[in-house]
């Protein structure tokens, strides 16, 4: 009933693991064959045209155990089904599928053909030490918060902050443009206020305010923070859609570092038998979307992350992505001073630590604790 | 240590209720504190200074036994918290707390200050069925695939489908910028088919392209597909960001109705502990972002909504929200003709039934088979 279409495509796939649970192995087969047809047709595979079975049907390269009743199967997709675009490339990796219990995205094997249409981070661990002149301890970071106080209180704590040491102030996720602080009012005095601090200091402190702004308005919000002085981006993927923070990474007139925040994707990553790796959705594809640094939750605090899952992060932020740089994790979500040692251990020189509310558990002198907090690692 | 700001907000209050599990309802009721503070300030609680205590942190209002360890606390939020802004909105009710486990977005209780902000949907179901012309039933829908064949081929089938009958063809979700029926030539293809097939029928069918584009590409590609003679929009907002489909629905220039796919949204709703409910995700928040029909996989198919899951969304779709209209639920996701009169029974009317492959599956003559569709529910 369909024609059978000419296609003329490159023959170049990508891949995906999944992590696929079942009753059996055929069981699982079964379902990885769901997901081959259901991630590119999405039709009867026996109603589907042969050319495009063939070409555009996902690929079963793979299988192997995992134990548990779980296997990790490999499917492969023409590269031309992700079109060129980061948003169908998701599409492709987990769109419909994710709707289907038991299916877990594990990690990508991405082509130079697919890396090399995405920048990614502009910076990576390289550029943001240089653009800092840190050339090898940790970064430091933390939040300007609670929401509620005034732009001028604000920029008075980043001041604090940056005297004391701090390399990357930023925005909590929370503040947004609202009334106690609207975004421009906070962007303008936060960015003079570190970088009267940095005339004093001789150092070089950022500050990043939150552009998880409205779709008409982001790109307009990333350039003009940069205009008012702003030294990075903050970006909520989960709320503002991972191209938005691709876009923002791109544009050459911010060609400012960008975080990213894992703001609104809890769910992707809360089941083992669900959703996407940590290592695949705060490693592999916030640096796709063109992250220099991603924040995430650390284990022992707040949160409920394992130390493996955040080792898993840390991985897929360094792990080869052609010419995708590699990224700070940037560990968070309650942290303490006490914890920086053996954080320090386990995540080597390459990581931001990111210390909030804690920063001010230390003591009623915000400078002297930063100077604290900086005196552990160096 | 933090200066008490002087808050000069209107007191008016949003609620969410959460879902929380817990071993004793004490341990629910110090993780719904959690939440009112994570929310909010995301800051030590006793460090908060009192102002913001008071207006800014959540307050938890209300606590309901939900049976086997789970219990449903109503929390509010200052509106001038979501300053104006629905990823701020969205940030307010699960940004953070989506990372922990054993926390469900329930339902949103939004005042007319908070609703009046978002026109929401264009059309809704009066607009949609006045725009086609279809008073009183079930409105048919079905989506232009496989992927892999070309643009004159889909537009080919288009044109079947709406002499056959069909309200509402839209693009399979997986149609991009793929080179085998690149963007621009698919719509103008597809919009001119089903043109044509109108002047003959009389009828009116109307083609949505999907437009989960880039970023930087969305609003023109919405645009361009109206000039090209497009009926209405297409969007995954779990991939392009929710703001982008309410921008795409508030844009004059593109003034068509949309329908929102559910493609990488399933962590959301897989686990009954964490997430959002279907009600909340598929029903309120996509009229909160402007869709004019919310598509989701019907139980029974090839996907593992329940009936009850489903009856939720149809539910959502027309609860009061203010002046946000009521609009359509769209169950498909490997539905077949054989299953329209159970689906009209629990739906009612007021229900786009949408049948993709099943259409094929019913035998050879695809224009029958349309006719046979609409003569179930005419």
């Amino acid at each position: 009933m369909l024609p059978n279409p000419k296609l003329n495509l490159s023959g170049e796939r990508f891949a995906v693991i999944y992590r696929i649970a079942g009753a059996t192995e055929e069981e699982a087969r079964q379902k990885a064959f769901d997901v081959a047809v259901e991630q590119t047709v999405e039709f009867p595979y026996e109603l589907t045209p042969p050319a495009i079975q063939e070409a555009i049907v996902g690929r079963i390269e793979d299988a192997q155990p995992a134990g548990d009743g779980r296997w990790l199967f490999r499917i492969s997709y023409a590269v031309e089904s992700a079109g060129g675009e980061l948003l169908q490339l998701l599409n492709v990796i987990f769109g419909n599928s994710s709707i289907k219990p038991g299916i877990r995205v594990e990690s990508l094997e991405l082509p130079d053909t697919i890396l090399s249409l995405f920048p990614g981070p502009r910076f990576g661990v390289a550029g943001l030490r240089e653009y800092l002149g840190v050339p090898t301890r940790p970064l430091l970071c933390t939040a300007l918060k609670p929401q509620g106080l005034s732009a001028d209180q604000l920029a008075d704590l980043a001041y604090q902050f940056a005297v004391g040491g701090i390399d990357i102030i930023k925005d909590d996720h929370g503040l947004a443009d609202q009334v106690t602080s609207p975004y421009i009012d906070r962007v303008a005095k936060c960015a003079e206020a570190v970088d009267r601090a940095n005339r004093e200091t001789g150092r070089k402190a950022i500050y990043m305010p939150n552009v998880t702004a409205p779709a008409d308005r982001i790109l307009r919000y990333g350039r003009l923070a940069r205009e008012l002085g702003a030294g990075g981006l903050l970006v909520s993927p989960g709320l503002a859609g991972f191209d938005s923070m691709r876009m923002l990474a791109e544009d050459d007139q911010i060609a400012l570092p960008i975080m990213s925040h894992p703001a609104f994707l809890g769910p992707f990553v809360t089941h083992a038998d669900n959703g996407i790796s940590h290592f695949a959705l705060f490693g592999q594809i916030m640096r796709l979307a063109g992250a220099d640094a991603t924040v995430y939750p650390n284990w022992g605090g707040r949160f409920s992350f394992a130390k493996a899952e955040c080792a898993a992060i840390a991985a897929g932020s360094r792990v080869s992505m052609g010419s995708l740089k590699p990224i700070f994790p940037a560990p968070g979500g309650g942290m303490s001073l006490d914890r920086v040692p053996r954080m320090y251990e386990v995540y080597g020189q390459d990581v931001i630590f990111l210390i909030g509310g804690g920063l001010f558990k230390q003591g009623p002198d915000l400078v002297a604790n930063c100077r604290t907090f900086l005196g552990m690692i160096s």
